[in-house]
């Protein structure tokens, strides 16, 4: 039917997948080449290669030790890689516990919806035929659960040592200048970024071959089991989210709090006795957590997609080129990312600070265009020209450029949230300039500025991503949302690159200070970072985007799966699930900013307690305990996750196993459109106000000098809000849209025992 | 049928009201026997009864010319009164041209529903009768649409006369002690409570009886006509509630953040330029805009109710008195509230400040166990055993005691709200006495945990407001739900007076503070001012709690008048519908925050420039120009309620004409479920801020007197976070519960249009 055959196929998604880690391979090569003292040693490619030693003849300019400079940057990247990897291993042990526990009551619940029947029944979507027993379904969902679990973990930990990997050299390269301290820090970026999505590519494809050795022609309880593996990355990265969200912020407000607002020393200063652990948390909470979270979209959006297409004509005419399309797009979307890289690291090259952003937009916008005709080649390849799509049991008659238009659809709603993103939350704009003009008058006109620009900011988004559903609804169904949420995440390779640049940016800046790197070297690391928090917030756009997306796609899965035929706003059930719904984020949200302030709390008195009881700390004589702030932050985190966590996990299961099947789709719903604009708004309010702060610290303009220096009183009152923020932008906002697309992904997992048991207690009112 | 008959419902509901009035009038009159200098002239019964002066012998002891203090406070409360009703002059002038403006609009809108037909067609429910011609109803709707805004305004005014003329008298009696401050300043509540809930019901009966003479059999008409009341209501509210928000909060946060944060001088000195504009504020938002608000709610939820009643037996069996079973419900409502009012201001008397809160709490105890036998006796006099009801297109079989179990659940449900948000904004318990704790660290973590605390305060009111919405949804579909919302308004006339006795008290502690009064008068009244903190935020807790349930009462009615079968979540229009609506809420309250953030910021310069150029002004020697200050007020509140108030008159029009029915149906269900949280945890935010500064400056305990005193830094830190909740609490919050119920019932009112001509876009696609 299609022009593309099975073996192409079958060749293209591995291939693809291969060419993605090598090339990930590649760029960590590039960066390995800059050399840290070998002492340094547990970073295996550090040592070699002393050529480049030939440009440091005019590094020693400084007057500096460059040697002395050289081993401090090796020895604080140590002390980073250490406290993230110790923090990480903690933090999964935890979660092995949980994911082995949670595997158990999956097969459990879904197979006591057919009371441990271990015969084949009549299938979902089609009683004439013979499927798979439900025992089946209920083992390999357990199985797909804890396959994406790991993979979610091991996107998280490989993101953490690829950074850690590369902060110390980022900051080294800083010498010799922007470009190359850009080249460093984004080659790690696209590193991540490109071992992360070919993994999840590769994983999720064999996982398919696997599972399809047992199922054969049942592809309907094939990719019902599938769906296992999008819960279980989620569910990793919503605990890798808060948790690391939680750490990073504790010591990050808590640092801020002591060293910049009471004692007026500098950002980073190697005084400061939670600096080791504010840079720890940036790699455990914005590299792996955000890591695990962008595996777990890319993972739900694919199995939503896969699911839907199984009991579409696809499946049911077992069209393996068709059913395998959302693969293909993300193959396609990995070599086009490489495309797009290779123009940041070798065609152009960033000369100066202000060339940093424009270089970090043209990589969203050159993988947009080149992903919309990747994308068309594959659609009109791979599919047939005419089929039916599902659409709540109905049959729907699509062509194939209707697909088209769905996956393009995300995908340039995805650059219109970027690029709206960016207006709202980089200094080189209205809105944070005027943020930056309200300190004059204090913090508190600065916050009420700063929740403005981040409930407007709201405004577009929502618009592009309703349109992107109201048109891929039409066109396809749920199949559309499903394909629509793959577009905007098929460029994921290059939005991770741009997105792990910004705290590998960051913990550059960091390193560079405590090592004593020259004044000017600090001023580069900080250019890199103001992009890096328009990009970190860009991401998060892109990450929130997605998840609604997302959400909605395995909405509808979950709504067919369970046998509902309407989600009527005007049933009780559904109402009250709809306003519940929408409470969640708030209760979540109350969680974890609650969490972050309160170990803010513990830390800003160890700090202070330090600074109170070393003598010399403040004159830098004598070195401060830095494992103690890293215990507050890794306690404070391990025991301050388990509370959200539980709320996202447990409510879709107390919802449909009390409340029944329409009660937790109004809740979906509800969390849903709620949730999004919680989101946003946090995410981009904290950008927002972190880069008033640093349009104030840098001087950008007359009138931002004429509110600085550091130190003075409106410096002081945006060093306020940027702290206010933190929580927001890192803690709740993000793992906001997880909240979303786990409690759906997991309400399509149990939907077969909500199906069959749900409703105990309004089922007897 | 039932035991009440006509003729005695005919009797009861007016002279309920009447019975309301007098009350009000003597509660009035009680407080005016408090005598303020005769030069306040204009405030009618001030002069008089020199009987009270005898006690005055031991005022003199405070060793002050009590005569020069007395003339001080008639001179500031009339430079209050002046600037308050000057605003709201100009205020309604703006608004007649709006409301005359919409009257037509609703005329050509609603007129063009049947291409402005004279001619009599058949009932929309019930084709084998002939009802009034479209044109009449047009025209009705515009009448009733002008006699709400009409209502509304007085209600408005009313409230501001009631409040400038009772501040001074507060301010004076608080000379003599606690207990006579609190029995003026709840006394004056109460008269405003009582004068609003009684001309409320009188004109709404007025208008259902002046209306039936020509609309006669067609009861379909003429309710439908009558819900233009709630619409006029509801739209001078929205004004009111923005406006009044943005005057008040400009003010208040310019005040503070000079004369407290940079200056050390206390609140309400009058050394300060902004102090007569932050005094009128209170009047004009917190009284004058609450007012209005609480008015269109009940004249919203009294019109829901009406109309649904119309369309289900009662109104096809013409059975009068089951047909005014909500108006009932108000008028024993009124009776409850009275004998409830006696309790607080002649049974029991309040002796100590710890006394105010525990007795304000009892009054909604009280008027809530007493509404219960109330609604109860109404219920089983007024209706027959058993009807149906309208239930979208079905009869819904009801007995008399499911709806006295609605409307018992809306109106337990408020104590629960009340209940709840005393305990996340009373500095009596842990909530707020851990965000004062906060402080400790900065106004940093001072801001994320009165956030957290908000957004915690918003679970348990959601699920009270979803069980009532469950129970009364299944006991008598929307009708069930109207009732709700008018069981949670039953006793509004106690909810005013305990939410008009917080800003009355505010003003008397402000005049205490510039007449010059002993230091410890003040100290009442701020103990006075911090229960009404409390009750502020019970207040808005009420109004948007009713809102919820009255939107969603309008929303069913309007779904039934748009002909709609379901709102089914599952179809795009519906979905994007949900999708936008949960963000207005957002893009409204940026509007709002911005516009009282850049007047404030006007409002600082000013104070600043003030400071800075009249000599001798900071030691007191000079007058500052107090108008200056009221006029950047006044000019920035009336140049800024436009936007938002434009977005939410004009969204159901768009939504509707452009993108039909249902796409609206899904607008209205997401702002309503999204609003009510961003609501709720702005005000609750906004009221734990402020009490956690009050409960820092009164040193209640140990810790706090630790925290403080007024001017250390904890204190500062915890003045930011109250500057930040103002506009939350006062201008973006309260204004959203009217977002929510002006756009379900102007969806109403418009429904027979977009039902007819609605959806051009989403049609042509």
């Amino acid at each position: 039917m299609a022009v593309l055959g099975t073996a192409a196929v079958e060749v293209l998604i591995p291939v693809a997948a291969l060419v993605g880690i090598a090339f990930a391979l590649l760029q960590w090569y590039v960066v390995a080449r800059v050399p840290v003292p070998s002492h340094a040693g547990e970073d295996g490619g550090g040592g070699g290669n002393k050529n480049v030693r030939e440009e440091e003849e005019h590094v020693e300019e400084d007057g500096m030790d460059y040697l002395l400079v050289e081993a401090r940057c090796a020895e604080i990247q140590r002390a980073i890689s250490v406290g993230a990897t110790s923090f990480l291993l903690t933090e999964y042990k935890y979660l092995a516990v949980f994911t082995a526990a949670f595997a158990v009551v999956i097969f459990v619940f879904l197979g006591s919806a057919q009371r441990f029947s271990a015969r084949p029944g009549p299938c979902a979507y089609d009683p004439s035929r013979e499927c798979r027993p439900a025992l089946a379904n209920a083992a390999f969902s357990a199985v797909a659960f804890l396959l994406g679990a790991a993979t979610s973990v091991l996107s998280g930990y490989l993101g953490m040592r690829v950074a850690t990997f590369a902060n110390a050299r980022t900051a080294l390269e800083a010498r010799h200048g922007v470009g190359r301290a850009f080249a460093a820090a984004f080659r790690s970026g696209a590193a991540m970024g490109f071992l992360l999505a070919s993994s999840a590519l590769l994983v999720l494809y064999a996982a398919v071959n696997l599972f399809g050795l047992y199922y054969g022609d049942d592809w309907g309880g094939l990719y019902e089991s599938i769906t296992g593996y999008g819960l279980g990355g989620s569910s990793v990265a919503l605990f890798g989210r808060v948790g690391g969200g939680i750490y990073t912020k504790a010591a990050d407000v808590g640092a801020d709090l002591v060293g910049k607002v009471e004692r007026n020393i500098p950002e980073d200063d190697p005084r400061n006795p939670a600096v080791i652990a504010d840079n720890v948390g940036d790699n455990v909470g914005d590299i792996a957590g955000m890591g695990s979270d962008l595996f777990g979209s890319y993972a739900e959006s694919s199995c939503a997609a896969l699911f839907v297409a199984s009991i579409s004509s696809f499946g049911a005419e077992h069209n393996l080129t068709a059913m395998m399309y959302p693969l293909l797009i993300s193959a396609v979307g990995l070599l086009v990312c490489a495309i797009t890289t290779v123009v940041a690291t070798d065609v152009t090259e960033v000369k100066g600070s202000d060339e940093v952003g424009p270089a970090l937009k043209r990589q969203i916008l050159i993988s947009t265009v080149l992903m919309t005709a990747g994308i068309a080649a594959v659609t009109f390849l791979a599919l047939p020209p005419s089929f039916t799509l599902f659409d709540f049991g109905n049959d729907k008659h699509v062509k194939n450029w209707h697909l088209f238009i769905c996956v393009s659809a995300g995908l340039w709603a995805g650059l219109v949230i970027g690029y709206v993103t960016e207006y709202f939350t980089s200094n080189a704009y209205g809105p944070v300039q005027a943020v930056a003009r309200s300190c004059r008058t204090g913090a508190a006109t600065n916050v009420i500025f700063g929740l403005a620009v981040g409930y407007k900011s709201v405004i577009v988004p929502i618009m592009a991503i309703a349109a992107a559903i109201y048109a891929s609804f039409r066109l396809a169904a749920m199949y559309g949302i499903a394909l629509a949420a793959l577009g905007m995440l098929s460029t994921i390779a290059t939005g991770l690159a741009i997105d792990a640049y910004g705290p590998i940016s960051d913990n550059a800046g960091g390193i560079a200070e405590m090592a004593g790197m020259p004044h000017r070297v600090r001023e580069r690391t900080d250019a890199l970072d103001a992009a890096g928090n328009t990009t970190a917030a860009i991401g998060k756009g892109f990450a929130i985007g997605s998840a609604a997306l997302v959400s909605l796609a395995l909405f509808g899965a979950y709504v067919s799966r369970a046998g509902i035929t309407a989600v009527d706003v005007l049933s009780p059930r559904v109402f009250v699930g709809l306003l519940l719904g929408a409470m969640l984020p708030y209760w979540f949200s109350a969680m974890t900013m609650r969490s972050v302030g309160s170990a803010a709390l513990r830390m800003v008195e160890e700090v202070r307690r330090q600074f109170d009881t070393i003598p010399g700390l403040a004159e830098g004589l004598a070195v401060p305990d830095y494992a103690t702030c890293v215990r507050i932050s890794t306690d404070a985190s391990l025991k301050k996750m388990m509370a959200p966590g539980a709320l996202v996990m447990f409510s879709p299961l107390v919802a449909g196993t009390l409340f029944g099947v329409e009660t937790l789709a109004g809740l979906l719903a509800g969390a849903l459109v709620s949730g999004v604009q919680v989101a946003i708004s946090a995410s981009n309010s904290g950008g927002a106000w972190d880069n008033a702060k640093k349009y104030i610290e840098a001087g950008l303009s007359e009138e931002a000098r004429s509110l600085g220096p550091k130190g003075s009183e409106a410096h002081k009152a945006a060093v306020i809000g940027d702290t206010i923020g933190d929580p927001l932008k890192d803690t709740s906002g993000p793992s906001l849209n997880i909240l979303i697309k786990l409690m759906a992904v997991e309400s399509l997992v149990f939907a077969p025992f909500f199906a069959a048991h749900g409703g105990i207690i309004f089922d007897h009112l």
